[in-house]
């Protein structure tokens, strides 16, 4: 068996996370930002050294290939190495950096297989400074255009398309060019049910669908003492009652239906005036496309009843609208296989983050590999995994690897 | 009778509305900012073309005084030149440069009153850049500390001490030392109720007590799509739920009591975290104390039930709190007096804001003029008076000055 060197592992891990490192021991290194670069070229000069030929293209992705022994498509593993404002170390950098340490263990091995080995990471798969999320992924298997992805605008205006020429990753393959004979992502849960359940490897076998919605609510500033309250236009209050809703519509739909809002802004946000505008946005999850389509359906009913009431103005805009997605049966059943063979305890499982998984399976047979994150917490700086199941993981991922390269 | 110049005083305002003249008509000068300086050292230009012995003292108040023919105690008036970041050109402008026609057209009748006449505007009335808000005239009526007023800081850690100096307005008069035999404040109403029952001259009996509360709550911040509901900490629901709670609490106990939240920020405030930290502020008004103080334990009831549920925790700091306020009998009849001389329609009501006159009551006789505000709005460029109700005001205010300075 390919032995997965645990210092190896943990030290590129360690070092990927000096980059962006924030109080806490979290990383903040929002898509394309110069925090962002560092990363990536901090990884490029790790595949590099280990004799990958890398590929940079137009939408930034980096895939480093070694060479099979056959000219036939390659397996592919990989993820992303962009994080969240307040990200912690392993969200995605932990798939990709295990790919590289699966290419280490190889190399050590001087084992030449069948098929090419290739590991990738996928620009703004956050989402957090650009939308769509995924968005390296999404282009990668051509459900975006190259020049929609380069109009996105952050909020300071600045653009992927510029953004990628600045920090030097707007490269000249062709995204998608490289269609794998499968792809298998290696990621930590971000959810509490495998620490929970004291489970070690996390079956993934869905991916939630997501909805991401902007509302921008337009009311009418006005003095905050001497307006009374039946004549408020109030752009403050149709966002806090769409949070309550929101949090009352998954309680009662239960299953794994999921709403949060997490960004929020006032205007003027002062004390002593009602806001007349709101900006505010809702995320809906569920595995299920219709129970999905019912809690926007919800979402925007109750958004026009409060509207009409306040008499405010909303405008929505849809940021980011994936299906649920279901990976490729019979490579789910082989990641089931490998773990067990390992005498790790597994759990079927969907995932209720977004991940590039769920944008590959549109284009080759994939599946996912979950550790357990301890308390489930993720997107915070407190995010952790225990070596010991850092390194399981790492270990399915490479059997299962080099058992795909080894077939015609 | 001494008549107020239409021109005179429309040409002032327009004045000095050019500086931090914003989009919509509307100003922009934040206490103690370049704007802020600008707006001053153009009134104080006046003030010394007009004759007055300028005064400036410790917190930035200016007190222009024109000498009676005898050493009596001044009849004083003024109000504020600082606005919300998004301000009208009326809101404290006009009862200053309304004060500063009153000294005109003296000077032009070459009248000399028995006392002397001050006009002054007092430092950061507003409260959107530092708390607490009316705080020029709370130091000059003895009701805070300069070391404490000084100390205040502004949400980038500037301090009104350092700004005062900065800006050359930390002047060598001690605040109150000029204490006037009676203040008479003209301001715009700010509210609906004169414009909807198209009433000239609002006699103001009160002022509403005011509580000003900002809440900083800690919850956890967790990805968005994979945890559970029953497991959020979520610190933007509980801001929600007092902004819904507030509107239901103010519909509740009806009569005057409003309820706001004017200003919230969410942290990180991305679309797929869960809200960690949430700041928020609560305006409670009321012009019954007692039902003030039932207002502010009811939403710190919810608050404590809210966090316990959602296992967050909130830290509660009051920026601002005055009790409602009495002006004194006698200059509020003669407020109404001077006003139905004139032919004018009155109305007997309290103040929705706050004001420097309630602090001024504090120390010498105190009455207030309103004027109607078109459509209630205030906070807002779109703040606006009839010319003809701010001739009307100014008049009034004339009347009753040029009888309060000749009696002994």
């Amino acid at each position: 068996m390919l032995r997965i060197n645990e210092d190896r592992l943990f030290g590129a891990l360690g070092e990927l996370a000096e980059i962006g490192a924030i109080e806490g021991g979290g990383c903040a290194r929002l898509a394309l930002t110069d925090e962002d670069k560092a990363g990536r070229d901090r990884v490029v000069g790790w595949m590099r050294a280990l004799g990958l030929d890398v590929r940079v293209d137009a939408i930034g992705n980096v895939i480093g290939v070694r060479a099979g022994a056959e000219n036939l498509a390659p397996v592919m593993t990989g993820s992303h190495i962009d994080t969240v404002r307040t990200g912690g170390r392993y969200d995605g950098n932990y798939g990709v950096l295990a790919g590289l340490e699966v290419v280490r263990a190889l190399n050590a091995a001087k084992i030449t297989t069948r098929r090419p080995i290739a590991v990738a990471f996928f620009t703004n798969e956050e989402g957090a400074r650009f939308q769509p999320d995924m968005m390296g992924s999404l282009v990668y298997a051509g459900g975006l255009g190259l020049n929609e992805a380069y109009a996105a605008n952050d909020k300071d205006g600045c653009s992927v398309g510029d953004e990628l020429r600045r920090i030097g990753y707007l490269g000249p393959a062709r995204p998608g060019a490289l269609r794998p004979h499968a792809f298998v992502e290696l990621h930590i849960e971000q959810g509490p049910i495998l620490d929970e359940e004291q489970v070690r490897i996390g079956v993934v076998e869905s991916v939630q669908g997501i909805s991401w919605t902007e509302y921008t609510v337009t009311g009418v500033s006005n003095h905050a003492g001497t307006t009374p309250m039946r004549l408020r236009r109030d752009a403050g209050y149709l966002a806090a009652s769409v949070n309550l809703f929101a949090r009352k519509l998954a309680k009662e739909m239960g299953g794994d239906q999921v709403a949060t809002i997490g960004a929020l802004s006032l205007r003027p946000n002062l004390i002593n005036v009602v806001p007349n505008r709101a900006v505010f946005t809702v995320d809906l999850r569920n595995t299920d496309e219709a129970k999905l389509k019912q809690a926007e359906a919800r979402v925007t009913a109750h958004i026009d009843e409060v509207a009409k009431e306040e008499r405010v103005d909303v405008e929505a805009k849809i940021l980011a609208r994936f299906e649920p997605v279901i990976f490729e049966a019979a490579l789910v059943d082989r990641v089931e296989r490998h773990a067990q063979a390992l005498g790790l305890s597994t759990r079927r499982m969907p995932s209720g983050a977004g991940h590039d998984a769920q944008m590959m399976q549109r284009i080759c047979p994939t599946a996912m590999i979950f550790v357990p994150s301890v308390a489930g917490l993720s997107h915070n700086v407190k995010e952790h995994t225990a070596a010991a199941d850092l390194l399981a993981g790492a270990q399915v991922l490479a059997n299962l690897m080099v058992e795909l390269a080894s077939e015609v």
